[in-house]
This record gives C-alpha cells, sequence and structure tokens, in this order.
C-alpha cells in the first residue's frame, strides 16, 4: 500500500508488539489462545505457525502517521495502534457471526472452525486483548494522556456497536435513506478511522484541539473509504478485488450505489421485487445503476468526503516526513480498484 | 441480603451510577439501548418502565465494602462498582447464547427477544459499557491508580473469558478432574469476585500489598459461593431457589459433586450413561451421590475455601462499619439456602 521503508519498520513493530500481548494468555487451556492467533492470521487452526496477516493494517499505519505528524517519535504510539488493530480483529469475528459468513481472506472464519459458543467467547478475549494493549500506553506516556485516549476508546467501540445495529436493522427495513447510511457507516467504519488519527496525534502532542483536527480528518476519511467499497462492490474487478462481480447486488446489500439507485429508478425497485436473483437479474440491476449514473454519484460523494478529509488534514498542518506519508496513504486510498 | 441501612444507599447510588453510564448511549437508533435496559432489569422489551434490577448485586456491593474496609468512603469507588456489575451483567448476555438458555430471572433471554445477532452486539455494548464506567473513575482517584485499576480489570476480563472457554470445552470433555474444575470456577467466577476485592481497597489505600490480601480474599469467597450453589443445584430447596429440584442434574452439569461421585461410583457412571434421563435416573443419581457422601465431600470444600477467605480478610485487617459489613456478607453466603 505505502512504499516508504518506514510503513515496512511500522509493520514489523507493530506485529511484534500484538503478538507480545496476544501471547500473555494463558497457555492453559491450549485451545483457546489459537482461536486469536488464527483471527490476527498467525496460526492455523492447529496452531501450527501461518504467515498471512489478515487484513493491510491500515487503521494502525494511520495511528503511526499521524502521532509522528503531530511531533512524536512513532514507538510512543505503538501500543494504542496495536490496540485498534486488534480491536478492529475483534469485531471482525463477531460481525462474521451475525452475518453468518463462512470466509474471509479465503480461510475459514472463527465461528466455521470452532462453533459460534467458542467464536462468540474468542471476540470477547481479543477485545480484552484490545485494552491491555492500550494500557500499556502508561509505559511510555503520562497517565493522564492514557486516560484521554482510554475515553476517546471507549467512545468508538460505543459507535462501532451502533453502526453494527443499524446495519443489521437495515436488512430488514423497508425503506433506508442516504442520510440513515451515512450514520450508520460513521459508527460501524468510519469511527476507528477517526479515533486513529485523534489518539495518534493525541498521544503526540496532548492537544485535544489540535487532535480533534485530525479526528475530522480521519472521520472523513473513513467514510471516503467506505465509499470506495461501495463502488468497488459493484463495479470492482474480480480479478483485482478477488470478490465475485456485482457481489453487493448477489447479497442485496443496501450500500449507498444501490440506496441511491432505488430512489432514482422504478426499474431498479422492480428488479429488487424479484426472488431470488438470477445473473440476468444481476445484470438489470447494474444496467438500471448505469441508467440512472449511480456510480458517478457515488464517485462524487466519495470526493467529497477526500476533499474534506484533505481539508481537515491541511487545517491539523502535518510535519516532517509523515506529513508526506499521510498524503501519500490518502492518495493511495482514493479512487483505489482493489 | 443485608439488612444494613448502608447497603440500600450503596444500591440506590449504584443504580444511579449505572443508569447514568447506559443512558449516555445515543436514543438513535431507538431499538438499540432497550436491550442493554432489558438486560439490566430496568425496561421491559418495549422499552417502558420495568423495575426488577437482575440479581443481587452482591459484587458490587463487595467492592463498596472493601473500599470502605480499607479506609475510604465508598462513594469514590461508586464507579468501579458500576463498571463490574455491567461487566457481570455483559457476561451473562453472551453467556445466554453460548448455552442457549431462553430465560432468566424469569424472562426471556437478550437473544430469545432480539435474536442472537443482535444479542452478541447488545453484549459487546454492554462490556464497552463497562469501561465508559471505570474511566469515570478519574473523576475521584488519581490517574496512575485508574490505570492500575484498568490493569486488574483487564486481567480479570481475560481470566473470565478463559473460564468460559473451559467450560465450554467439558461438556465435550470425557473425563474432568476436580482440579480443572476448580481452574474453571476461578475464572469464570472467582476471578470477578476477586477483582471486586482487590479494586476496591486499591482505590481506597493505593496499596498493593493490602489489595492483594483482599484479593485473596475475594477469590476463595468467589470459590465457595460457587460451590455452594453447585449444592443447591443438586440437593437445594426448589421453593427457595425458583430452579427445579436436581436440576444440575437433569442438564447433566459437571458441578463439583458430580465430579467427586463419578470417581466415587460406578452406578453413577452407569447412570450416566443412560440417555435420555428419566425422573427415576434423576432420584437414582441423587442417591448415588447420597451413597458416596458427595454432598459432605462438597460442603467440606465450601468450608475449606470460606476458612481461607476468612483467613485473608483477617489479614487485610478490615476498619470500621465496613468490616462488620464484610463479616455479615460472608456469613450471609456461607451455606446460603437461596
Amino acid at each position: 500500500l505505502l512504499s516508504a521503508d518506514s510503513t515496512q519498520q511500522y509493520l514489523s513493530e507493530l506485529d511484534a508488539t500484538m503478538r507480545h500481548v496476544v501471547n500473555s494468555l494463558p497457555e492453559d487451556p491450549p485451545g483457546f489462545g489459537v482461536m486469536m492467533r488464527y483471527a490476527m492470521g498467525w496460526a492455523d487452526e492447529n496452531d501450527q505457525p501461518y504467515n498471512h496477516p489478515t487484513g493491510k493494517r491500515i487503521r494502525p499505519i494511520l495511528l503511526l502517521l499521524c502521532a509522528e505528524a503531530a511531533g512524536s517519535d512513532w514507538q510512543t504510539a505503538l501500543a494504542a495502534a496495536a490496540a485498534v488493530e486488534l480491536l478492529h480483529n475483534f469485531s471482525l469475528i463477531h460481525d462474521d457471526i451475525q452475518d453468518d459468513s463462512p470466509t474471509r481472506h479465503g480461510r475459514p472464519t472463527v465461528w466455521k472452525v470452532w462453533g459460534r459458543a467458542n467464536a462468540i467467547n474468542a471476540g470477547d478475549a481479543l477485545y480484552t486483548l484490545a485494552y491491555c494493549a492500550l494500557e500499556r500506553l502508561s509505559d511510555s506516556i503520562p497517565a493522564d494522556t492514557v486516560i484521554k485516549v482510554w475515553r476517546i476508546f471507549n467512545a468508538t467501540t460505543l459507535e462501532l456497536t451502533r453502526g453494527q445495529h443499524l446495519d443489521m436493522q437495515f436488512e430488514h427495513q423497508a425503506s433506508v435513506t442516504v442520510d440513515d447510511y451515512i450514520s450508520m457507516i460513521r459508527g460501524k467504519s468510519a469511527a476507528l478511522v477517526a479515533a486513529c488519527a485523534q489518539i495518534g496525534s493525541l498521544i503526540a502532542s496532548g492537544d485535544d484541539e489540535l487532535a480533534a483536527r485530525y479526528a475530522e480528518f480521519g472521520l472523513n476519511l473513513g467514510i471516503a473509504f467506505q465509499i470506495r467499497d461501495d463502488i468497488l462492490g459493484i463495479w470492482g474487478d474480480p480479478s483485482v478485488t478477488g470478490k465475485s462481480a456485482a457481489t453487493d447486488i448477489t447479497s442485496r446489500k443496501k450500500s449507498l450505489p444501490i440506496l441511491y439507485g432505488l430512489g432514482q429508478s422504478a426499474d431498479l425497485q422492480a428488479i429488487y421485487q424479484r426472488e431470488p436473483f438470477s445473473e440476468i437479474d444481476v445484470k438489470d440491476a447494474v444496467q438500471a445503476l448505469d441508467t440512472v449514473r449511480a456510480r458517478e454519484y457515488t464517485q462524487a460523494s466519495e470526493s467529497a468526503y477526500y476533499q474534506q478529509a484533505l481539508a481537515a488534514l491541511e487545517s491539523a498542518n502535518p510535519q516532517g516526513k509523515a506529513s508526506q506519508g499521510l498524503m501519500q496513504l490518502v492518495q493511495a486510498l482514493f479512487q483505489r480498484t482493489y
């Protein structure tokens, strides 16, 4: 994602920090810790080494870049970076149970391997490990600042659960507005990205006002990121995204282009009444979206959030080499194809 | 449970603190907060007032008594007391999904009312609210001590998940030893009771060594408490416990008297091969347990843990009126019939 050498260094120390925390779990019973190591991409289901980290670690990298850009060395913020990545992975374990998803990153999900009851518990444990990581911040910054960071972390997790609730509710809700949808992704996706930028800069500066600007940057970046996901979920190239074509239509996901399209196109509404969806129906739906220019609408929305993110970042006046890293990250995410 | 006026005062301020934290949830969407209020016994499933607090609030009362006995006023520790009770209730929401339990405290469980996916999320939110409550400690004690308390809280929650893992594993495990069993209840039940005593006394004194003595008191009290539950699960009077007769035999729970009995009685092993259990089988099982004096064995074990709890409490040298409250609590729990 980022070519800079510094990112590689981030990733290797981040990994070491997260492993240190997760491996603090008692070895007994042996069947316990393996679930968390599996979820992190460090172990296979028999607890044998497996080295394919799940996900791109964008959130902790963002946190470390913001810490550096706000005047700290990034090592100071490592514990917090580990915490947000562990939190993210906890939420995926529970999401996969809630959505009944059988695979993630090309492997069976935790509940598929160990059953739902164990997976709920493994998620709870990984969530706790996120707090264990965060608490280690007290080795590097003043206790008062640690507590401020903790408060942001708590509020963020509540936002995650609120967003998740809305997302599940939308499945059974006849009409979902674009505003409802933006409120949902603010909670489910963007709140954690906002927290990364806010926490990184707060650790570096102790300055609430500066951290609020970074939070604004992260929130808009997170919304734009999710909207890009929505575009790829319909028009993405399967050979690049690794997902099937128009996957969000097949699964009838209420994503932004679809909500917009349903509001603009009686054809699309009619197609969405059909049950089940054939391949022809999926093509008809994409056609109907294209007719009302849903892709252009969604891209304009993505651009608008990126512009707001960039404006907020500029107002935060990031410093040094990390400021270039931040710009590079934003540009790499904008209109990405993967 | 406790006749002292002070306990009533504890309960009313504890309730106010917990409500304050839970009601900090956003009102939107309206269907979200109701699940947490329902779980706490404050609302019915339509979010109408319902005033039957779930459970006896023994844990937060213990925490407040230990704070007072270690030299603080109990109000200083209220945020922590709220946190442990919220944590306990979060764990019940997830336990009920994991155990497929349809009712708790005479009402349908959260997952029965809102479905499993929502209940997982409601549990996650209530868990986060426990941290939100705990963080409020920073209004009343130094930040360094808050972080120490937080560290205990994290370690305790990991113990809860470890104990829960063992408990679920035992269901599919042919042979469970008494040692395995004690290790499981240390995590699943006693760790949180230990944390209450440790946190209360640490908040009051800032003294790690004193807090360790209180932790030892709480750990033994918690183990004894669970063993008493096991006795009541077989020999309890249904009109007092509110549960059906010999409920733990009917559900084939691997509780302490049963594990002991299986180790001592070939008759009981044979009865446990029968599938399904008739009422006669349940009576035969109780008979077999009585023959090997499993009740006496279990009561002796309960007594031994109570004695250790009392010795640890004495070594902590609790002060003032609260020291009497603590003795009263221990005595009320020992050999209880409800």
